[in-house]
Formats: C-alpha cells, structure tokens, sequence
C-alpha cells in the first residue's frame, strides 16, 4: 500500500521466461539469441581480463570504444558524433533509456510513448515523477497516426519516444515519418527518445532510418542502442546513448551517479572488435532475414497467421483462428499446455486494442529450436 | 541553465583521475587495486562465456550467485539473507544504492548523510527530488554525534544513511554505535542504507557490525556491499544489495527498469568462486594490513602525518606541515606539481571543516606503486 512506485509489478518478460522454466517449454518468449556470440569477442574479452583491464572504466567509457562507436556511426549513417561529447557507454540500453528520462524529464511534464510501447518506458516516467501519454500505433501495421501524435503534444510534452525497428511489431519508420516527426518538434523544447536497438536487423534492402541521419532530429535526440542485439549477447548490458553535448552532459549526471561505468573488459573486447571486424552487423540483416522467412514458411503449416516483420527479430502471429482467449491468457495457455513460450501485447498497451489476438515469438533461435516449436504449434487444435 | 540537475558536476574521482594521467602522476586519488584479480575468477569468467552464459540473467541475479551471497553471509553475519526475496545483484554498489533511494524516497522528503559522504548519495537524493541533510562526523575521529544526527530527524526524514568501514576516512561504526542507531530510528519510518563495500578489509582484529548483525537495524536497512572491493575488480561493476522481501520489492520495482540485469557471465564467475573458495575474504584483512603498516611506516619519512586507519584502502593524511592551501587546490598541486594524485575530503562535504587540511590516499597499491609514491612524498618542501 505505501509504496511509491505502485503501477510497477514484474515485467512480462520473467513471468513468461519463468513460466517456460517450469513447464519446460520452448521459450520463444523474452527476446535472447540461442546461438553463440562471435569467438573474436569471447577471445577479447579473455585477453583485455588477463590484460588486467579489470579497474573502472571511464565514466563515460573507454576512449577506444567511444571512437570504435564514432566511426561505426559515420560508416552506416553518415554522421560521425564527437566520442568525448556525445557518446556514452551504458549498462545496456535500458540503462540509458533510464538515464536520458530522469535528466530531462522533470516531474509534472509529459512523455508521450508510441503504444505498444517497450515495457520499461513508463516506470522511467513515473519515477521521473512525470506522466506517459500513450498514443496507439496502427493495430495491423504499427504505423504512427502523426495526426493523434500531434493532438497529445501540450505544453507540459518534454519527451516523445520512438523505436524503430519497433519492439513487438518490427515496424520500420520512413524517411518520410521522420520528417514529419520533425515538423512537429520543430520549434517545440521536446527532446526525442530514439530507442534503435533493433537498427542492424532490418530486411529486404530497407533502410534504417536512424535519427542521427536526420540534422534536425538529431539535435534534440537521445539515440540509444546496444550491442546485445547485434552481437548475440544481451546477457553482456552494453549499450549506449548519442546526444548533442549538452544532452549528453545531462545525461551523464545520472550515468555517473547511478552505475558511474559498465563492466570493463566488454568495452575493450568491443573495441577490438569494431576495429577488426567493422562490417560484422552487415551481414546481420541477411542472417535473420533466412531465418525469418524460415519460420514464417513453417508457421504456414500452422493455424497461426504471421503478420509482415520489416525488421528486429520478433514475429507478430494472429491467433484468432485458435482461440479466443485474450492475448495474456493465450500466452500462458500456449507456454503451460502446449509448450511454446510467447510474449502477449496486452501489457505494452495502456489500452490493448479490443479483440487483438496477437502474441509475440522470437525467432532468434537455432533451427532446432524454431522446428521444435513449430512441431508444438502444428498441434494446435 | 534549464538543467534538472544544476547542482551535479563531475565527480572528483575522475577530475583527479584525469589530472594524474595528464601529469603522468602516480594515481592514489581514484580507489582502484592495480594488482591482479584472483586467477580462478579469470578462469570462471572464461569458463560462463564459452559456456554460453551470455544471453540475459534472471532480474534478481542468477540464484547460484544469491545462493552464495545468502551462504556467505551466514557465515560471516550469522544471519541467512533469503535469496529470492531479500538478495538482488546489481551494476555495483553505486546502482544499488541508486536504486534504493529511488525505490522509497520521494519527492520533498530529507535523506540524513554524514559528512564527509561518498559523493553519489547527495545526487542520488536530489533526482528523488529530494533533500540531504548533511550532519558532520567528528573532523578528526570521522565518529558520528548520535546527538547531532537525532536532532536532524524531523518529520520528513525518509532514509538514513551510513557507510562503514568509511571512505574516506576509514572510520568503523562500534556496536554500540549500532544499538544507539536502532534507538534513533525505533518507531519511526525511517529506512537505513548502510553502505558496506569495505566490509571484509578491517584491521587489527576489530569486527564490522554490518547492520545485517543487529536483528533491528536490519528490519529497516537495504545494506549494499561489492565484489569490486573484495575481489580486486573494481571495474567488474557487480554489486548487491540484501534487504527485507518488501524492501526488496520496491528495490526490485528500480533495478528492473533501470539496467534490468548485470553482466551474467560474472555472475557465473563469482558464484562459482564463492562456492570454490568461501575463505577468500578472510585473508584480505591481513593483506591490507600489511599494505597500511608498511606505507604508513614509510610516510613516517615525509612531512604529512597519517591519521589512524581501522578500516578501508585509504590512508588519511594531514598535509599541514607542508602546505596552506585548501585541500582541493593542494591535491592540485600535489597530482600537477608533484607527481602523486591524491582526493580532497571536502567535494564530500556540505561545508568543510573551516581549516581542515586533509587529503586522501589510496593504499591498494603494489609496492613499487607505493614506494614511487613516496619517494616523491618525500620530497615535499
Ligand atoms: C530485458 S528482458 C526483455 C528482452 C527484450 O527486449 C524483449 O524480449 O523484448
Ligand atoms: C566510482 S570512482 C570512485 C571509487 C571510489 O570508491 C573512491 O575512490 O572512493
């Protein structure tokens, strides 16, 4: 009853993983590869631990890092952002997704999320002291309604949050939104939240529009990205936050207070493997678009209708054709009885959508483990 | 100007930190080790990541490793921390002290710190929205005034806090210290945060009263300790924090949506060398005791005068024979001008003793580190 945080209960993500633990089922659930980081990473990691990089970091991260970040930035978007003013390295993304909202946010504004909405955007905001405003994405394409986007703007909107490619749906932003996005910001103090994990998974030649490729977005932007997704190893929290330098140094008053530096030899392991490797993540589009229409072929054989993935490595199913269960209930009732661990949208919504019957299933999986669960999901009655 | 958070700078640690490197100083400001960390967590660390630990650990920490903390625990503290509800690992000790003052204080409430305070509580406390009321330590012992700090309760105060063995000072807080803290806080809604992080480094056979000892305190307390200390590996960044399941609730609610997890492979790592080697921390009172005596017998060489160190890494001097310069301008000089960095005691403070004219060194240091240093140290005018 007395807590200050009272909307916040235990993210969906551990209530499916655990609930695939207990009954054994094949967790396509919480979004993590099953297959193994890059043996160049494994190695450098190794070396810069025997190396003795085992003392803090830099607050803001290791200087080679932060320009491995710099020209990686420059190759893929054509903009290369100053590593000692506008990078920082981070416990993951979430950690500055966490960050960029306490700096800037102040209690009594507004934050205006893009629902469905990554489930850690709203207890940032609460604990902001601040207020989410939900707008809803398309329910079929995910599509921005810019119009309604443009309704919620008020003078107490401090932030607008976007994810592209988005966290469940795999919706891409076009040039063409971003545009319009900056229209609407345009002359306005609201800062944007540009959460990009996703940006190296994109499918059939698109294009990742990125807000750092954008000069108006990109001077009001956080833009926020993490290793773990393209690198196969979330388990690593490595992430980090690109902002003008007078976001950034905002940004790192929180970063240096709340973690102060991520795990050291992750960033050396990194930074070595920009250098050696630095068109490892263009490969990464063509790896899991195989493994994409792999699986969306199986689902075929299966009652469950694949709605498009223009990128990230999740897939949407309609499962109306199965039952009418609601999406939370669906999932549990798939994960315990049937033994495929899924992710419902429900609890990413402020106001699920009536009658959505969708649920969410990673496909960053080994072929063995995607041919198991599409075994179980044949047998769906 | 439109900054949320007007008051937070740089942290002096890595000011000085900076400044060394630019001076080529010997570095004894910054608390870093620059010895090796135990081979077989190298080893372990190894071990997970080819593994496969590399995908997210569970929220709370992987259970082997609460298992062990919960173990260790019992050992040293006689009491047996539950592992799933009271034990969550952490990026550190700093996020673990982040988060619980996120978790449960709010805004307009005061958090009690004794000064001179590590330097992440005060900002802590002010993105809660919050205000620290700082209440002195004696300016030679570093004890607490119970009266003092009695008085400053008042019907705001949230949370209390506490840090012993203290940095900078080195400073332990005595069992009867501890009961007249249960007595302050009894009846009241006061939380305790007892910062640990130096609790296996203790000299001359006196025991640290965790606060996880005193069946009252521990009630109320979130007590944080590190591995980085313990272990060597400061730069690892896994910490914890063990407080009562509805404390640990509300920590919880923070930590999920702030990094969600840590680093798993070293979650891996530690779990398996706590288990392997359960003595470890016991000899390392010893071995830094024998680090404090020998540097403490070589300052005897030079003009500053060494203030009693019961606890900690850090050596307190008095510099005033060799200088009148206040102590952030004298640490300065020291790291620019003569070659050993050092850390000012007053960034610590609300308002530094007027006159006081200490400065702290780092003692985790090889011998050669430290007889570098002292032969520069010796040539103080
Ligand atoms: C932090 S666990 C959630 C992982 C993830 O990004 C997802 O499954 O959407
Ligand atoms: C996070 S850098 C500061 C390290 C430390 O604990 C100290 O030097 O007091």
């Amino acid at each position: 009853p007395d807590t200050k945080l009272p909307k916040v209960g235990t993210t969906i993500f551990t209530v499916m993983s655990q609930l695939a633990a207990e009954h054994e089922a094949v967790n396509l659930g919480q979004g993590f590869p099953d297959f193994p980081v890059p043996p160049r990473l494994v190695e450098e990691l190794d070396r810069a631990m025997r190396a003795g990089h085992n003392q803090y970091a830099p607050m803001t991260g290791i200087p080679a890092l932060r320009q491995a970040i710099a020209a990686k930035t420059a190759r893929v978007y054509g903009v290369r952002p100053d590593p000692d003013a506008e990078i920082t390295v981070t416990s993951g993304a979430t950690e500055a997704i966490f960050n960029a909202v306490q700096a800037v946010v102040r209690a009594g504004e507004e934050v205006i999320v893009l629902d469905p909405a990554y489930d850690s955007y709203e207890p940032a905001i609460e604990l902001a002291g601040a207020r989410a405003v939900h707008v809803p994405l398309d329910p079929r394409t995910f599509a921005p309604d810019w119009r309604r986007i443009g309704d919620a703007i008020g003078p107490k909107t401090r932030m607008l949050m976007i994810n592209s490619p988005h966290n469940p749906s795999g919706a891409m932003l076009s040039a063409a939104d971003m545009d319009t996005l900056a229209g609407l910001l345009r002359d306005t103090g609201i800062w944007l939240l540009s959460d990009e994990v996703y940006e190296h998974i994109v499918f059939d030649g698109a294009r990742h529009e990125s807000a750092l490729r954008h000069p108006e977005l990109r001077e009001r932007a956080f833009v926020v990205s993490s290793f773990g997704k393209t690198y196969h190893c979330t388990g690593w929290k490595l992430g980090y936050c690109i902002a003008p330098p007078a976001l950034s140094a905002e940004f790192r008053k929180v970063h240096q207070y709340n973690v102060f530096c991520t795990f050291a030899p992750a960033q050396h392991a990194f930074a070595a493997m920009l250098e050696a490797e630095p068109e490892h993540y263009e490969q990464l589009g063509a790896f899991y678009q195989a493994k994409r229409d792999r699986f969306r072929e199986q689902l075929l054989g299966t009652k469950l209708r694949p709605l498009p993935v223009p990128g990230g490595y999740f897939q949407l199913v309609d499962y109306s054709a199965v039952s009418d269960l609601d999406d939370v209930a669906f999932c549990r009732w798939l994960t315990s009885e049937k033994g495929v661990a899924a992710i419902p949208l429900s609890p990413f919504y402020e106001t699920p959508p009536a009658g959505q019957r969708l649920a969410r299933l990673c496909f960053a999986k080994n072929a063995p483990t995607l041919d198991a669960a599409i075994e179980r999901l044949q047998r769906l009655p």
